[in-house]
């Protein structure tokens, strides 16, 4: 029995940063998830409520790669008081030809938060006006910094803003965001003002009320929308989806349950069957039209993207260090 | 961030084995099902057609336990060929309070095979008549030999019978038994003359098509078929099910869509709500009340086996060198 390879978050982190090699493999996700031919079976969630937990696993076959990932996602939200993450976990990548396990990612979420970055950046490639002199992030944490960072490799933007519940946390990511960016990045007062001065917003919050609504929205802007991943989340009004000239999902099946389509479709609006992002990509479907256009991308993670991101790693330790050097992403 | 325990299958294998300890601990599993405050999600199964492959996901909660498995199980049919076992896999233990990974078990499906015969010890255990001379097993691969271990542990019978559509695998299957049971063990000349001889019956095999009908049932039978686990696969005629005093489910939800009790069903017969083992083993529902009865047991797997069995596998680590000594089991 040949030895499983099992790298530790460190090692990961030295491995794969966010690059455009990660984007360009993601991208090529959407793009077979479009072509048909992946199989992507139901996002598996349990609740553990006695401890505040939740686990999620998801799982994807995508024809082409030689490895499908299984990606196990815990949420435990008492976690930070005892010092811990909330959100942690790992992937296996197995053959997908024999079944046989590949490698054991112990990432504690590293190559969720990457792959999840990526595929803003995608949505940023095909749907965000081509000139993007301000993009804004609503929200604090180790999501909206990766957000913003992959939105500058495909727009590369002049300044950004910040906007927080926690006043104090927005001003830290602000700061972490221009060290990293080499831009200046400055905390808006409130939503209405990041929104209205930015032509690309990306919210990354946990939140289970709408940030932004209708009368927010303006000629020229792209909004991905990446917190909303369960029933009860929600950062867009369903009024301002209805709003934007053209609304993109990741995956149909999972924004109508998880994402912000949920709460539109509750509320009677988004009837109609949206395009997927993999439907961009490839060309099957027109993306941006129009620089004025406002266009709202909806992100619940799938598991190509993690089969993907699986894949890529496999590759980059088959092909030795990193091409870029060590990554210090998060 | 503390190093995570990663054990091989030769490891799992000195460190766990098939005894009463295990069989105990999945009977309080079954206990904790029947109790209620489990988790346990439908199990998750993607096809991989291109190569004849599947991929199951069974995960569950169990109040009381520390920890809960994610179990990752493939089946490859092409594999044999390519001098590879179809069936694979591994196991991660979570922490149920904080959702950090415990451990990883790279058993290749080591823990399942002992979970599975666990639950077929419980059913004995609980259904057998209290005398058993003959037991018989249909099938010849490493559950039928297992499911007879398990099945001695409960009921040490003093013959053994086998019958496999392959003769050849059947006599090594025998004198496997023989030797490790230190019985007679015979090879049966049909599955007629199996039951008729035998007080116990285990099915344990992937087929497709009833093997015991209901012509085949005599007074004082016990059945465990624990073959079916998948829509297509059935051992039990939906008469002879229909026709036993008892029929427990080890999960009706499960049974219903992947054991015997589908088939039963789609036959217009066993509409009736039938009892779990777990109600059986904690005594709110009646099990077996007189020698002469029949009865059968539905084992489809459940993902809370699985939980216990990694939960068993972690305090037998943190206790040291197993007590019986190195396993050798399979």
């Amino acid at each position: 029995m040949a030895e499983v390879p099992v790298l530790t978050e460190a090692q990961l982190r030295e491995a794969v940063t966010l690059d455009a090699a990660l984007v360009d493999a993601i991208e090529d996700g959407f793009r077979a998830l479009a072509a048909g031919g992946v199989v992507m079976p139901p996002v598996v969630s349990m609740a553990i409520a006695a401890h505040r937990g939740e686990v999620d696993v998801k799982t994807a076959y995508v024809p082409g790669l030689d490895g499908f990932a299984i990606k196990v996602s815990p949420g435990f939200f008492d976690n930070p008081a005892q010092g811990l993450p909330s959100l942690t976990g790992l992937m296996v990548l197995l053959s997908a030809r024999t079944g046989m396990t590949q490698a054991v990612f112990l990432d504690n979420g590293y190559l969720t938060d990457l792959r999840t970055a990526a595929a803003g950046a995608v949505a940023a490639r095909h749907l965000a006006p081509a000139t993007v002199e301000t993009a804004g992030v609503i929200g604090t944490g180790v999501q909206a910094r990766l957000q913003m960072r992959a939105a500058f490799l495909e727009r590369p933007f002049r300044h950004g803003l910040v906007w927080g519940r926690d006043r104090e946390k927005a001003v830290k990511c602000a700061a972490d965001l221009s060290g990293s960016l080499g831009i200046g990045v400055d905390v808006a007062t409130d939503v209405v003002q990041l929104v209205a001065r930015s032509q690309l917003v990306v919210t990354a919050t946990p939140s289970t009320a709408p940030l932004i609504t209708a009368e927010m929205l303006h000629d020229g802007l792209h909004i991905t929308a990446m917190g909303a991943d369960q029933a009860e989340k929600t950062e867009i009004a369903p009024e301002a989806l209805a709003a934007a000239q053209l609304y993109v999902c990741d995956r149909v099946s999972q924004c109508e349950t998880l994402g912000e389509l949920r709460a539109a479709r509750a509320a009677g609006l988004m009837l109609a069957l949206p395009p997927e992002l993999g439907q961009i990509v490839a060309g099957a479907v027109t993306g941006r039209t129009d620089p004025r256009q406002i266009t709202i991308c909806d992100l619940t993670g799938t598991g190509v993207q993690d089969t993907v991101i699986a894949a890529h790693v496999a590759r980059r330790l088959a092909a030795g260090p990193a091409e870029g050097g060590p990554g210090h992403v998060a």
